[in-house]
């Protein structure tokens, strides 16, 4: 695999991190993620827990080991230097400062191992004014502008549902982590450097023609819901058992989507000729096209749409999402065990043809690699005793 | 820079695969987009064109050169044919199989160039039932489930704002590109392998605890708005001059913002002492709330709520988020010129200490290095000549 091999020292938490180095482990890396003995990292006693096994957490940890260390001792810090003198990636998603405060700043890193590729994943980098700021995904939606335009336009700013700050942020850091790997392997002097992601500018990478329309205009983007702001027809309608979303992007995509439900001969009628009378007798096209899409279930026109070249498919739940033909055929669920539990989880979103992402081990119990990763560290069983007798594994 | 001396041969359009080729770009890769003669990238023609200069393309097209070659004909073919042989990668976001069909499957791709990495970012995945149908970011949203979970309670499903499922889809296109490139920089045999990303199964990937609470439950997860399901106060707030989001995620960063806000006392009320009764009261409580945020402005709230440790935000709107200070100190807005006309871009999420990324070349004007790419591909500036006269470039 891509990452056979390489060496990730794992404190993230939550979701951000945890991300990050998941989608490491699922390249073929070595993730061994580093948790306070007892309790672990939140979310394995958050959501829903099934017999002792919390979902959430699988569905971040796959394919990575866990041992416990308390990073508030001297012994657990040794064991972390230890483990970072052997590693090739350190991530981390502590607010800035907390690591070095840790006794882990960038020099002391850099001296126990300067091949280490350090990353952090933070709510607003670690310079400029807020970078002491708590954050969290809510915050980073509001802050980055991203609530500004999503929502309904007569709405309030609305955040989405996914935690989308965090997951992009971590994306992100994956990426840089992966980008600076191929610098070092491809350099003279095989040195790390410090990566860096935040929930902020992730989402502000996002606005995408929202911020180029600003920077061109100065003018604010206005929320718009399922609306397409200048084309109609274009959203959702409502088939006899579901709904179904539609995206006739141009006058062609219209045509073809009008043909194709048997309404083209409204483009006759001067309300609906062209896309500006069509915006603004919107109301009425949307009711004539609602009463026809009505008389089908959503199967019947997803068909015909699709045959008939339109963009459209139906707005699915979660159920519906998991018993999909197409997700399945794109093992986008994946079976696990942890413990005595059946547990599923998401599948791979990046394929790779001669090195597919593998499901290698399940996502782990809390300390269940503590005493394989210390005896491959040098401890004996004696030392490796102490430390369970002091609590500090 | 970590991919310096890596050639892409950049066949997309529209948002997501070129915002793959950016990022792949922004870290130094030598990105040769090939476009239309004559049209060029779509968005070369949308949102807000100043002076001809769409800031649109501008936003997804930085840091790469521009050809020109009419991939229908045969001379064109065989400009991209050489292209390829000295490629390390190529990137396109045609629906699955038409690249084939140009003349250029996956058979012919190795013949001309083993070390080749292609990466194809599509709606669907190029296998399973829907490989073949028209993909956009709007149904992406639809078919994932993430619409499902987007919106008010009491309202329809809401797609997000901005074209979520093609960014993030590019942006893991990126990631196994990297990925791929590192495997091959470490393997004996050097060959090159298919990488794919797809918008579904992009966003399929962010339902997290979503997903995980399906699956440990069978039960389909409700729209809340900005509220959070099972915490509260959580969400909105209205200032004297704006909104702030707050994010108490537990009985402990809700004391401390009742505190900041000297509300503490309402907890001593029965109605308002546990999470579970306050869920009960949530609109009394959010009134409460109100009448004191109201009192001052967004500032005067955003830094009492920061120095008491609670994640706050102001809900910024885009002229707020390009003007903040530590937008502006993280580099999240970055001032280039094309041609005549300055044009803004967003700065680059992912920041690495050593090797950082940088605004190289503005984005290109359509074929401003045809010429210049073709002599350095060996050919003469008669053909070249000649393959202007006859409108393939």
């Amino acid at each position: 695999m891509p990452l056979s091999g390489l060496k990730v020292v794992d404190l993230t938490r939550i979701i951000a991190g945890p991300f990050c180095t998941q989608l490491l482990a699922d390249m073929g890396a070595e993730v061994i993620k580093v948790e306070a003995p007892g309790k672990g990292d939140p979310t394995r006693q958050q959501g829903a827990v099934v017999d002792g096994v919390s979902f959430y957490f699988a569905q971040f940890n796959r394919n990575k080991a866990s041992i416990t260390a308390d990073l508030h001792t001297d012994a657990g810090k040794a064991i972390l230097a230890k483990l970072i003198e052997q590693a090739d990636i350190l991530v981390e998603n502590y607010r800035p400062g907390v690591l070095a405060k840790m006794g882990f700043d960038q020099a002391r890193l850099e001296a126990l191992n300067s091949r280490l590729i350090t990353c952090s994943v933070n709510g607003y980098g670690s310079s400029g004014p807020y970078a002491d700021r708590p954050a969290f995904d809510f915050i980073g939606q509001a802050m980055s502008g991203f609530m500004s335009i999503n929502g309904q336009a007569d709405g309030e700013p609305l955040r989405a549902g996914p935690p989308i700050s965090d997951l992009l942020a971590g994306l992100y850091a994956a990426f840089g982590v992966v980008t600076a790997l191929l610098g070092r392997e491809r350099s003279a002097d095989r040195r790390g450097q410090r990566v860096e992601a935040s929930l902020c500018n992730s989402l502000i990478s996002t606005l995408a023609y929202f911020s180029a329309h600003y920077f061109a205009t100065g003018e604010q983007p206005t929320r718009t819901g399922n609306d397409h702001p200048i084309v109609y027809p274009y959203g959702l309608f409502k088939a006899a058992d579901g709904m179904i979303a539609v995206a006739p992007s141009n006058d062609i995509f219209v045509e073809r989507f009008l043909e194709a439900i048997g309404l083209v001969s409204l483009l006759e009628e001067a309300r609906f000729s062209t896309n500006e009378t069509r915006l603004k007798h919107r109301d009425a096209l949307r009711d004539l096209i609602n009463a026809r899409i009505a008389a089908h279930e959503v199967h019947h026109w997803i068909l015909i749409l699709n045959q008939a070249g339109v963009p459209a498919g139906r707005v699915q739940t979660l159920d519906e999402v998991f018993n999909d033909p197409q997700v399945l055929a794109q093992d986008m669920v994946l079976a696990t065990r942890c413990g005595d539990v059946d547990v599923n989880v998401t599948g791979f979103p990046v394929k790779l043809s001669a090195t597919p992402a593998r499901l290698r081990r399940p996502p782990p119990i809390l300390g269940e690699h503590t005493d394989d990763v210390l005896e491959r560290l040098g401890f004996s069983a004696a030392e490796i005793g102490a430390l369970h007798d002091a609590k500090v594994i």
